[in-house]
């Protein structure tokens, strides 16, 4: 049991052209959506409901539902918060469903639906999310949610240090999983200098929120990998 | 007088979310269409028309034109030629105006119409190009055909090769133009050898023509920088 092939998808805006039969789709959006999801649910969130649009997400208000919104990095006036992780504290989302929608992220998780399985990626999950997905004996699909579908660096680097992860013997992989490979192992010895030229790094640092960049750089201080079950994002174990 | 940004759109796919205003496109098919074009035009070829489809291109017949046409990697039937170097030589080009289609490359030359300039780049004539580029007062984007709107390494790391020329403090890079010259400064020391990797080099393996491979990664053998001049490539001292 391995997986068939590591192909990596360098904007949601390219997935049209991936086959997503046989597939596991792994969705990276590391500042900060899926960093905030895996530890939101590590955090006791019963569920996360990704949605694409800030409307859809204010229909669940009134419902015991936490409402989270993000565009262009920042938190939507009227929302109980957006997608930085700070927020995503067990004070704060233990035992709750979580309704979210961000500028990139939470698209590109819904652009996946089709796929086998959707999970969700980041560094902070890193070491559970690959030992789950060297078990699979599906293709892999690492999707990353880029800015507005262009690419994005942080994205790519962690998609990357998946293939370097996972890569063996046999596993086909494409060009942009070679490509990602190159980049991460180039970054790993200072992640976070080396994404200080990501442009999402510098739109951070203009709206003051860098200690959201340390943070969603962590290894592995979770183990809970976000699943797609119907409309929800839960722990894989709680399937 | 500089450039003003540089970007690279790594696949024709995401050109709808670049600007093209005040912007200098250059497109990037190294594996062949855009070798081809530049060395045809070096070697006396009149203009060089491309099309986006085979049909377009019989369409040209009994008018004294070559018409070459490729798709997946080989010659299409009943055609003069493909996209193969090879066939670009002076004995067969000089005076002659071809009409040529190819599975990435043309169409991404044709997708860029709205750019201020359009301009097709390759490593046998990166020196006249970038010190062309580096004289150009607007934002350059750097197109790269990739293969099927997917990612293709050896454009990507063609357009690394231009960004590592062409930057220079002020001047603003995209991710992807970060990405790419990383890609290009560890492939550097021994591009073929790094360029085995890319599925697009097998496919060449696999249909035997490797030498053409050799051939593409030729640096500044031409000078000539072949541009879009209403439906045609022509040499750029022509225009």
């Amino acid at each position: 049991m391995a997986p068939k092939s590591i192909r990596v998808c360098l904007s949601p805006a390219l997935l049209p052209y991936y086959e997503l039969d046989d597939t596991v789709a792994v969705v990276i959006d590391i500042f900060r959506a899926t960093s905030s999801i895996c530890y939101g649910l590590a955090n006791g969130a019963r569920a996360i409901i990704p949605v694409a649009e800030v409307e859809e997400c204010l229909a669940y208000r009134d419902n015991g539902y936490l409402l989270a919104a993000e565009r262009n990095g920042e938190v939507v006036a009227g929302f109980d918060f957006g997608n930085s992780p700070f927020a995503y504290t067990a004070d704060k989302v233990d035992g709750k469903t979580i309704v979210l929608t961000t500028t990139n992220g939470t698209r590109a998780i819904q652009w996946c639906a089709g796929a086998t399985a959707v999970v969700a990626g980041s560094f902070l999950n890193i070491s559970a999310l690959s030992d789950w997905l060297r078990t699979q004996n599906h293709h892999i699909l690492l999707v990353c949610a880029g800015w507005k579908n262009q690419f994005s660096l942080e994205d790519t680097v962690f998609a990357g240090a998946l293939v370097a992860r996972l890569r063996a013997e046999g596993i086909e992989l494409d060009d942009a999983a070679h490509a990602a490979e190159s980049l991460y192992l180039e970054a790993q010895g200072d992640l976070e200098t080396y994404l200080n030229k990501a442009s999402h790094s510098k739109r951070m640092q203009r709206l003051h929120i860098t200690a959201d960049i340390s943070f969603c750089l962590q290894q592995d201080i979770v183990s809970a990998i976000p699943v797609m079950n119907g409309p929800e994002l839960v722990r894989l174990a709680c399937l």
